[in-house]
């Protein structure tokens, strides 16, 4: 180790104490990443406590010139948030910070520090009668400040917005050291500059998230899940677009399945009910009501017959109970880990207008297997938000890590080629990351890179703020 | 005229037009603001027609070195859409661009130029069955491009946000005459920084905006509005969470209003009919129903019987016909104009933690009246949205320029000072401008206004862009 190095983890030390800065050992932990495609080296792992010691740390490397990549839970999907490879950079874990600093319900919010597990927030939300409606398979071990950071989804966007929409007020350690309290339980405040939002999904580019005040809403009396068969994706539209003009803001989810990704769930996970028959396509919706669950379900079933007689569906199954409801989900949140059984594979998060998915996907399908016979598309995704998670599998019995070396370069041309021509995005809720920040380059128009690079130099001029990420 | 502002003129006629470059005659339409307290003089006011005529103003205007303007319906409340008197700066207003330049059903979204009068928007929208909640007093004048660059609020933002949250994608013309084509119907798109959400609300000081993409929803079934007399603003609190509990996202109006807004509504505008009785506070609710006049009749029954039977209702009466909505929210919106009749006034846009507001009221009112002896508050707004247009007019018969220019000072440092040390904003929802920028000034942290003022200078480097508003 350098002097420099040794300078800065006395100066690490010095701020959160000597034993909670972590560089010898394995640190695999904070080094890698989920999806394990990222394998990076720290210089060291500083774990702070509070605000003030999360800007004594940020002080610290700007002092010596050290590159800092905050963490939460560590389980983002584009390598944004593990050191990279140079064994130079500070890995910032908030995972220490996880008090819930207050819950006002009269004024239907939430305030906690960032490294809370966002599971935590939506129990203590429940424990009042409230909602936190941001909900994603990772709830279980990822911080509402990586959620914030990367500006998750998940699967309530359709009623409820993204992380960026349910978030009031934040509090950040800024590139210089400095605290924005930002944070507020205010539905409407126009006093500058949008703060909030520059650094919701900025990926810990330009500061670190250490605090944020969510909005709430009132728990539903009765939610209900429905499964619907339908003739094709246009028709899936269709159904999202009645179902929205019927249900209004109760239609809280609305997931479509392509069939091969509810094969790969049957051959992997055979156990799981399946309350539909295969198809093409399946439709889970989701609602959500004030009135109760007698009221819900009259909706749900004059939604389907409706939709029944004008052949927008072909067969549903309405949940008869919290089991059916659980087990529709089920099926639907195992699809990745079905996936993940059978190999390898090419994953797109991809958005586009809602009315594009059934050209985007027909035309895309259609290049894909003419590039590589017997390729093998697996889609599903939150179709009410026009979000699909467009994964490419290699053809049946062929090696999965031979498919990727040869074509991912290849598939990811033809897909991002396709969602540009469209007016899609290549990120819709994962973010950019390591994975995507070439193809960003490639693909983001030259007027919006210059002004993000433009805010990036002046937020933070040094360039250590989560290095190598997003741009 | 000198030579700089003679070059800058043909210069500015080669990009729109001899006659679309106004520098002589009457200018006041674009020189004076609508409260009348910022009368200004334009070296010029230009009326580019297409995006690509606002980018060669722009470049013109910063080859000349003067300071830009833009103006939609110059309905602004805050002085930031009009010259300042140096005769030096150019009125970029977007008026001739009022194309709509699409609507996608499907995607639920509407795609027009910044010129377009809010309301022809939501006429357009409606046309196709379809709803655009933006919905404020100005709505017959004011533009679109200014509602976004101000981040407008208006009546409907407790269901469906303020303008930022209706907004899905924006064209902006850069500082440095730079087209970004941000247009976008996608619901989830995190590519990297939230551009478009720095330019909502920053009030011109960034770029121009010139054209947006705008989310529909399904036009409700049925709208209904009720009043509800309430012994205090803690009961309207309550009913306010009562009311979101049993409607859900049906609650889309949620408007408080103090006795003497009413008073005055009654001495200027006799003739309105008045369905309850005086009170110290009436609520007025509105609803929008999926299902129908039937259902939604039914939820308000209910909810205002169980307020009344729990005394946090003391009378209440549901509008039997659109006519009597249509008068209720008349009552409603018929203040402001009652309190231009009763004389100059001090405004106040303010927001609070919604827990706070009954305390911020008793609180400010009591310091109030102990400084001027017999002053008026006249106090109503978007209680559901923490948004309080508290507004001090001057004790009865006195004159009302006198009161302004004695207290007006000493007025908005106990109102601010009280919204501070509540944790609210000195302004909800009509921005900073030239009015409230010295105010800012004192009041937003001094982290936050380095980080604006990093964004300034990093995107408007020679501070051409709307020059003495906001920072």
């Amino acid at each position: 180790m350098n002097a420099v190095a040794g300078a800065l983890l006395d100066a690490l030390r010095e701020a959160v104490g000597e034993r909670h800065v972590l560089s010898d050992g394995d640190l695999s932990a904070w080094e890698l990443d989920w999806r394990k495609r990222y394998r990076g080296r720290a210089l060291a792992v500083v774990r702070p406590a509070t605000t003030a010691e999360v800007a004594a740390v940020v002080k610290a490397c700007v002092l010596h010139g050290a590159g800092i990549v905050p963490q939460g839970g560590n389980t983002g999907l584009v390598g944004g948030s593990v050191p990279d490879a140079s064994g130079t950079q500070v890995v910032l874990s908030l995972a220490r910070m996880n008090r819930i600093r207050g819950i006002d319900a009269a004024n239907s919010t939430l305030t906690a520090d960032a490294g809370c597990v966002l599971q935590s927030l939506q129990e203590a939300a429940a424990a009042q009668g409230l909602l936190l409606p941001l909900s994603l398979a990772a709830e279980g071990s990822c911080m509402i400040g990586g959620n914030l950071a990367t500006n998750a989804g998940g699967t309530q966007v359709l009623r409820y917005g993204n992380a960026r929409e349910l978030c009031l007020g934040l509090e950040v350690v800024t590139a210089a050291g400095d605290v924005w309290d930002g944070l507020s339980g205010l539905r409407k405040d126009n006093t500058g500059y949008d703060l909030r939002d520059l650094f919701i999904g900025s990926e810990g580019t330009l500061g670190v998230i250490t605090g944020a005040t969510l909005k709430l809403y009132p728990q539903p009396a009765a939610v209900m899940t429905a499964l619907a068969i339908v003739p094709s994706l246009e028709a899936a539209v269709r159904l999202l677009q009645r179902a929205q003009a019927r249900l209004g803001a109760g239609l809280t989810g609305f997931e479509v399945m392509g069939q091969l990704a509810l094969d790969l769930v049957r051959k992997h996970f055979p156990q799981l009910p399946r309350p539909v028959p295969p198809a093409s396509w399946t439709v889970l919706l989701e609602q959500s009501d004030t009135e109760g669950e007698a009221h819900a379900r009259a909706l749900f079933e004059s939604l389907l017959e409706s939709a029944l007689e004008d052949g927008i569906v072909e067969d549903a199954a309405v949940a008869e109970s919290i089991e059916q409801s659980n087990a529709m989900w089920h099926l639907r949140e195992s699809i990745p880990l079905a996936q993940a059984e059978e190999g390898l594979n090419i994953k797109h998060d991809i958005s586009l207008p809602v009315s594009r998915i059934a050209a985007f996907v027909a035309g895309t399908d259609a290049a894909l297997q003419a590039a590589i016979p017997g390729v093998r598309l697996v889609n599903f995704g939150h179709l009410g938000d026009g979000n699909l998670h467009y994964n490419v599998q290699a053809p049946e019995g062929g090696s999965a890590a031979d498919f990727l070396h040869e074509h991912e370069a290849r598939v990811n041309a033809i897909v991002y080629d396709a969602v540009t021509a469209h007016g899609g995005s290549i990120s819709a809720e994962h973010g950019i990351g390591a994975l995507k920040r070439e193809e960003l380059a490639q693909r983001k128009s030259p007027v919006a890179l210059a002004l993000m690079r433009a805010i990036k130099q002046a937020l933070d001029p040094a360039g250590l703020m989560n290095p190598g990420r997003v741009l």
